[in-house]
């Protein structure tokens, strides 16, 4: 086992093994952005999926949807170029809002980024899953394992710690951008796209579409954003000069992005897409555009896989963020330590959990977990904008007002779209979010305010006392008189001159007197207790036993129980019972050193 | 967890709690012939199922099959009879060709009696849910779930050891019993059922049906044949005189099955009923017998009920196997061990993890374990026979002649169905029983070779030399300095003077400084070594120095870990990290004493 793990994560790595990433912008976009980038990928099929509720005739809304929210995406582009600037180390929601507007709103940013960097891995592997089985239907009976596989993939390779491999993600994600740009170029030129199936007229007459359904169309689509922080956390990982090279990634996201989703929504339009419960939009988009030939199926793949590469960017975010957390204890310390390959383990295996959790939950169904999504990172986005506001108005650097301004109108933006999305989600599922955060935010604090406690009864940053010996009394449980006996009497006489063997005998008071004749005539050092039972299990006896003792004398008692280890350790099952059964009683026991004395055992013959 | 389990299972028993059965004949086909007496709810199945292959004409031969299948079973009554009254303490195949036949025959008996009680608990359940789905054929999607809802019961009121619960097996047994002789007297004594739909004449003109086909038919009914040995197995279970209840018993199991088998196959020429899928043959009598009526349903329930039950007769006998198997050294000891209600637990787990993935791997379907099944249990009865007749010829006491015939007739009865076994099911699946049988014999040979070798290198039944105690190095792993490192630094000098604390500082040369200035400000008595490293992990450093420190020096090692016990065990999560993979690397050395000193925490305020 040990080993095919070893062989699967790899060996142990020293700090500066680890390759410090330098990266461009065309790096960047690969590393930092795929999350927004694949985002095309579902979010224009969550807008056409709310409007079609409302008839064929709604679906043309559209385009002014998505205009309204390429505008915010704009807003959010200048936001976070001056996050860059201001925060050079990287500006996580977490960190920015707990520099500038304190711990409460820190935790709220902290419990939001959590739940969304998990929607954030299930939405974008449902939706890869999502883009496979639009173009081989074949595989739809498979969704969930198909999901479930790639995310153990994922999980494995974040494991290893992805280093240099972040590097091979930037000829998929070029070969994505390209192909699906040259794709809408293609069908907005051809005014009668190759692979486009004859439709009649559009309907006629009137058409009354509520405001909340063009809300709800909007908080939907609104998913496409999330991910546009992503650069502002990972500055460090920038080439120098590190800002200029954030802040040209951050404009050409905004800008592809942005393309993309207004080309999408064009010929969406156009061609008067109606989401399929068996073929994404996107999918629809590309076959009508180019027709299902080789180039179509190239691209169905391609998109599968930068869809789980963006997964792989939460993989990025939630251990570091869980790491933070953890340092400021509203998390188990646990998570602030990275294991041998220098990975933050705990928090990339737990997300995975969390993730398959959700997967399994809703059937790799991308649309199901939408009305859930955003919100989070929302929350995030309002939160830091604001902090950045803080933050300006404290240093007050040139231009101070303008920059406040514009993080200003960010916050206000990102603070109506996240209310939007609460009051138009909330049956559809974002309860789940309203009452998952706060729970988190309530561990937090439990968490927070345990770890204050008992560090003050560990008496931590005081000296403690001297340390005080006392006398020590080593029981020892034995089955009978062999080597190991004689071994682990040794190693007990070793510790203290005070040792008791004990041995338990199952109804049978013959062999109880047999036993005492033996070892009177052995006569090790040390007495034997033979204790009597009529129960079956020899543990019990010999716990009342040591709590006996523990009540009746002042000494430290250390039970020191003889394992053999024989030298294949799959022979190990046909031993060492007794020391299976006395670990699993004695091991919670407040007041007694529990001690396990190994003799190999080395078979001749 | 653990409270949850102790409901389920009940409190510890003394072994004087533990009910000694005393039973009468009634009571005795209830707790030992269920297995056999419900075998009709598939012996006459497999025989038609057969049959049906050579054409719906061939069906007639169930008839002669039937007969010879009783007329092995009268032998086998005979043959048992004797086996009881020389083996009045339970003559198991297993006990009875250890004692006359050697180790080696024992061996095949062990291993053959192990597959067939795993076959037994797989037949028994999933034929009992295949009365029940089809009386209610709308519970048919649901047959490895339910399947294993009845294991998981029977397995749990194992655990629990079922006490006065086997007498509650009488009522339903005896409601079977008289249920379905009724239900054979009424179909016999009306030649038009009432719940026989018409059916056309017999097929005519010849009918070619080779002796292999009778052969398999035979060999697939004697499945009906299991479990006749289990008497014999539970002598000592019966009210004094033993013998004689045992006999009567036996007889009894003689007479009633062997009526029931015969009254069957009559009906079923009779009716000319021919297995179907969704039915079992069983239903199939019953409904032309009575209709499909309340009485109908009610004894379809029922049947189900005395199958879960029947397989409950593998549950009393593999557990006392696997322990008589153990003692003799062939399994782990652990199958040796009664747990705190004084049953054997592991066998009792173990039966069911196996029985279990063969319901799964057949998915619920009796017939496809049928080919499987009565090869082994036919293999403990030759053995079990040809060791009769050698214990005759040992003790020679009155008509020993006449008893080493029945034996004898018996062995070779039960030797020829073995081998026709072999030969018409061995392509049908046999050959897993084949695999299955010298791969258990190998795995006793290889356990006991083991455990003699083990012993020998263990100096076990000589005195071993007097235990010399040596000089102890306590090792210390500390995070800082706390009321923790003080606890932990008393426990450690109680045990010897000579302490080293040792902590890991990653990537911090500043941080060792700090804590060594920190140390000798404490000056607890003990040195403090930092151990510096790249890598991240703390375990690393601490298993390196103790391995250096183990081959520079004379000393035993013990390494002392402190562990934080909070008053909430919930708690512990939140602590103890380093416990935790220490611990895991630590744990398999050979030549360390790995101690756990535990602090109480408790927090004030």
């Amino acid at each position: 086992m040990t080993s095919i793990w070893r062989f699967l994560i790899g060996p142990p790595l020293r700090a500066r093994e680890v390759a410090k990433e330098q990266i461009n912008p065309p790096e960047g976009l690969s590393a930092l952005s795929l999350d927004a980038l694949t985002s095309v990928a579902y979010g224009p099929e969550a807008i056409l999926a709310v409007l079609v509720v409302a008839g064929a005739g709604a679906l043309h809304l559209v385009l002014p949807v998505t205009v309204a929210i390429v505008v915010l995406l704009g807003l959010l582009v200048f936001s976070y170029r001056q996050v860059i600037d201001a925060y050079p180390g990287g500006g996580g929601a977490y960190a920015v809002s707990r520099a500038n507007l304190g711990p409460a709103a820190s935790r709220v940013a902290g419990a939001s980024l959590i739940v969304d960097y998990t929607l954030t891995v299930a939405v974008s592997i449902a939706a890869g899953v999502g883009a496979l089985t639009s173009a081989f239907p074949a595989l739809g009976s498979f969704t969930v394992p198909i999901c479930l596989g790639i995310l153990a993939v994922i999980t494995l390779l974040n494991l290893r710690g992805l280093g240099e491999a972040a590097r091979a993600f930037l000829l998929p994600t070029m070969v994505f951008i390209a192909g699906l740009l040259a794709i809408l170029a293609i069908g907005l030129l051809h005014p009668l796209a190759p692979g486009l199936a004859r439709r009649g007229p559009p309907p006629h007459g009137t058409l009354t579409v509520g405001a909340l359904l063009v809300l709800k169309a909007f908080s939907a689509g609104c998913s496409a954003l999330t991910g546009v922080e992503a650069i502002a956390n990972g500055v460090p990982l920038f080439r120098p000069p590190r800002t200029v090279q954030a802040k040209r990634t951050e404009m050409l996201l905004g800008v592809i992005l942005g393309v993309m989703l207004l080309g999408l929504a064009v010929l969406a339009d156009r061609w008067r897409i109606a989401p399929r419960s068996h073929q994404t939009v996107l999918s629809q988009v590309m076959a009508a555009a180019i027709g299902q030939n080789w180039a179509f199926y190239a691209m169905s793949i391609t998109i599968t896989l930068v869809l789980a590469l963006a997964a792989n960017t939460s993989f990025g975010g939630m251990p570091v963020l869980a790491s933070l957390l953890a340092r400021d204890s509203y998390l188990p310390r646990l998570f602030s330590l990275r294991d041998d390959r220098q990975v933050f383990a705990s928090g990339i295996v737990t997300l995975a959990i969390m993730a398959a959790a959700l997967l399994v939950a809703v059937q790799g169904n991308t649309l199901s977990l939408i009305p859930l999504y955003a919100i989070g990172v929302f929350t995030g986005f309002t939160l830091s904008q604001a902090g950045m506001v803080v933050h300006w108005w404290r240093t007050r650097p040139t231009r101070w007002r303008h920059r406040a301004i514009i993080n200003g109108v960010g916050a206000c933006a990102t603070a109506v779209a996240t209310i939007i999305f609460l009051i138009t989600k909330f049956t559809a599922g974002a309860w789940i979010v309203v009452l998952a955060i706060p729970s988190l935010i309530t561990l937090f604090v439990r968490i927070h305010r345990y770890y204050q406690r008992a560090g003050r009864a560990l008496g931590l940053g005081a000296v403690p006392g001297r340390p005080q010996s006392r006398p020590t009394v080593v029981v020892v449980p034995v089955t009978g008189i062999s080597r190991l006996t004689e071994h682990a009497i040794a190693q007990a006489l070793s510790i203290s001159p005070q040792v008791i063997a004990v041995t338990v005998v199952i109804n049978d008071p013959r062999r109880a007197h047999e036993l005492q004749d033996e070892w009177r005539h052995w006569n090790p050092g040390a007495p034997l207790r033979v204790l009597q039972t009529e129960f079956a299990s020899a543990a019990r006896p010999i716990v009342k036993f040591v709590n006996e003792l523990y009540d009746s004398r002042d000494e430290q008692i250390i039970v020191l129980i003889p394992v053999l280890r024989p030298e294949k350790l799959r022979y190990s099952a046909l031993h060492n019972h007794l020391d299976l059964v006395i670990t699993t009683e004695l091991r919670n026991h407040p007041n007694i050193i529990l001690a396990r004395v190994p003799m190999p055992l080395t078979l001749h013959g």
